[in-house]
């Protein structure tokens, strides 16, 4: 049994999901399972696409095959590719897409074929290459291999000492509006952290295990591997006005 | 074949739902589906998913196993439950989620292991017991037996007399803009209700059969087991102001 | 293995998707995939949904069934079909939605059922319809054979010469703004637009291959089988004003 999952910035309100869903379906054997990572990325943010590729792609199931279209380059020269991380393979174009992941080999897909549209690379060329790969694991034998370093590159922000402080980046707000930062728990060090300043305006958090603990901002080691700021039934993002991509600097006193 | 299903207030911006979809897959049984309720259930709204599990319970294939997550108690003491009504299974927080089933037996799950994230049990608590449920139904007999009556209770509000009328709370606004009501349509007896009341406004309207009645506010009996206020092509929620939890007051004179 | 596929407008914030997914899934063979076109279809516009199907329809796997349920009539005498075009099986109501496919065989569904709701018919009639052909693909050989041109027609809107130019129908906006027209590469024959008027603005436009084609308004050949309109990075649809069933004037020269 294999499984396919899909991430896009196409939304759902239109049908261009479903049709690559069918070119999937129609081509995988039989039992392969199609299945959403999401499709609501920012239209052309590689950077959250990326993202929502690191933070689920140790959960997904050994041997899945991953089609991710964020492609604001469809039908210029930019290459599409196929990526091995960690016993999963993604699909994808090579525009930073898979810059979070450890990519471990790399193969160049053949240019589209005829009939292949120049606006839709994920029906017509990211689909058809994700179902191969799932009837043909071996497919990528026949594909000119690159060396992973010569991909287009992408790197997570890493926290940046700033006086007594740390100056962290955003990774991501979610649907709660917890604020996704690109720190890890092991980042922190001995700092306990205080307060965070987002632009011109300090607030006191306070470091804590679970959303259930009442009171203001808090900082916790968050289900995604990074720390994030929530608030307990509110939304951080609308407290602290931060957004993804922001910097907010982070500090042990409270002043 | 075995069915599962999923709802959360988690939306499907995030990739969150697909983790907890993502463990599934990689546990259960070959040719399992994995079919989302809706994970649109407003943010902590237990009574909220209360109504949707009961509304679409009945309609599930027998056997199917239902992997609630809608959590605000996430990372405290709070209970995960396995609960057993009418041949289907849930898995849920102990929160209320299973109040509007019949259910038969209850079982405590055990608590989360090591690694086991704080913050969601969606992913790394409830989700892998639904997929060991399907993987082995017999699972239960290895768990904690609890009488059903010892789950966090919640009943759906019943229509009070008032006067001449009813009061009645309402259910849920779907998305067509219908009012469905905690009322059914035994409920009504002989009553033949020609006007509600919502706050300090009062509406005609009339008891027919379908949507497709035209002109003005209807009351009808719709397809969840309850009667709902409706406006053929309009939202009877705009018109009326109501919305989940309010009461209004239906009566049978239109003054 | 086949393929189930389904369009409505209920949105996902509600299960009533989901309950029609549980009747396929309870009632279709092990294998069966159930997959989501699109949910949403403007509330009752036959149109939007008669143009997806047509959008999609030729790219889904051979065999496969679609239950589409766009359907303002619901609990009226509309009729109920079961249609067949190139190969795969439309399940529907007979109001327009299989208008712009090339329906090669037609037949009706029986009426509903006792039992059956008068709201409900993509639960109660549509879905089980859906699963049946799923289980039993000869089944039609026992229902009422229509011919197909006695089912509600819809036709796509025809470029109509004015002019020097010609007066396109705008068939649909997608999700990025890309304004998709009754308008196919060969209706343009010899004419290479150069302006497009909608309502009192004019707006200059390029023919190009692709939306990273920079600069301006854009006119390409999409992956729809239709002429878009579009703004690499932007909105077409914001920029012009141009929406679902509005009409615009394309003109060789630019004024």
């Amino acid at each position: 049994m294999r499984h396919a999952f899909l991430i896009t910035d196409f939304g759902t309100s239109d049908t261009y999901v479903a049709q690559m869903k069918a070119v999937i379906l129609g081509v995988a054997p039989p039992g392969t399972t199609v299945t959403d990572l999401t499709h609501a990325v920012p239209r052309g943010s590689v950077a959250s696409g990326a993202f929502h590729l690191r933070a689920c792609w140790d959960h997904l199931p050994g041997g899945s095959v991953v089609t991710a279209v964020v492609d604001p380059g469809v039908g210029t020269a930019r290459r599409a590719v196929v990526c091995l991380s960690a016993g999963r393979m993604l699909v994808a174009p090579d525009n930073g897409l898979a810059g979070l992941l450890d990519v471990e080999r790399a193969w160049e897909l053949p240019p589209p074929g005829e009939g292949a549209s120049t606006t839709f690379h994920g029906r017509d060329v990211f689909a058809p290459a994700g179902a191969r790969l799932l009837a043909d694991p071996g497919w990528t034998s026949s594909l000119r291999e690159l060396p992973p370093e010569d991909l287009v590159a992408l790197s997570a922000p890493r926290p940046v000492p700033r006086g007594a402080g740390l100056l962290v980046t955003v990774a991501h707000v979610d649907r709660f509006g917890n604020v996704l930062l690109w720190l890890r728990s092991s980042d922190l060090g001995r700092m306990a952290p205080r307060s965070v300043t987002v632009g011109e305006r300090r607030f006191d958090l306070r470091l804590v295990e679970t959303y259930s603990d009442h009171g203001g901002l808090l900082l916790l080691k968050g289900s995604q591997g990074l720390m994030e700021l929530a608030v307990s039934g509110g939304s951080a993002a609308e407290l602290t006005g931060a957004g993804p991509g922001g910097e907010l600097l982070l500090e042990a006193d409270d002043g």
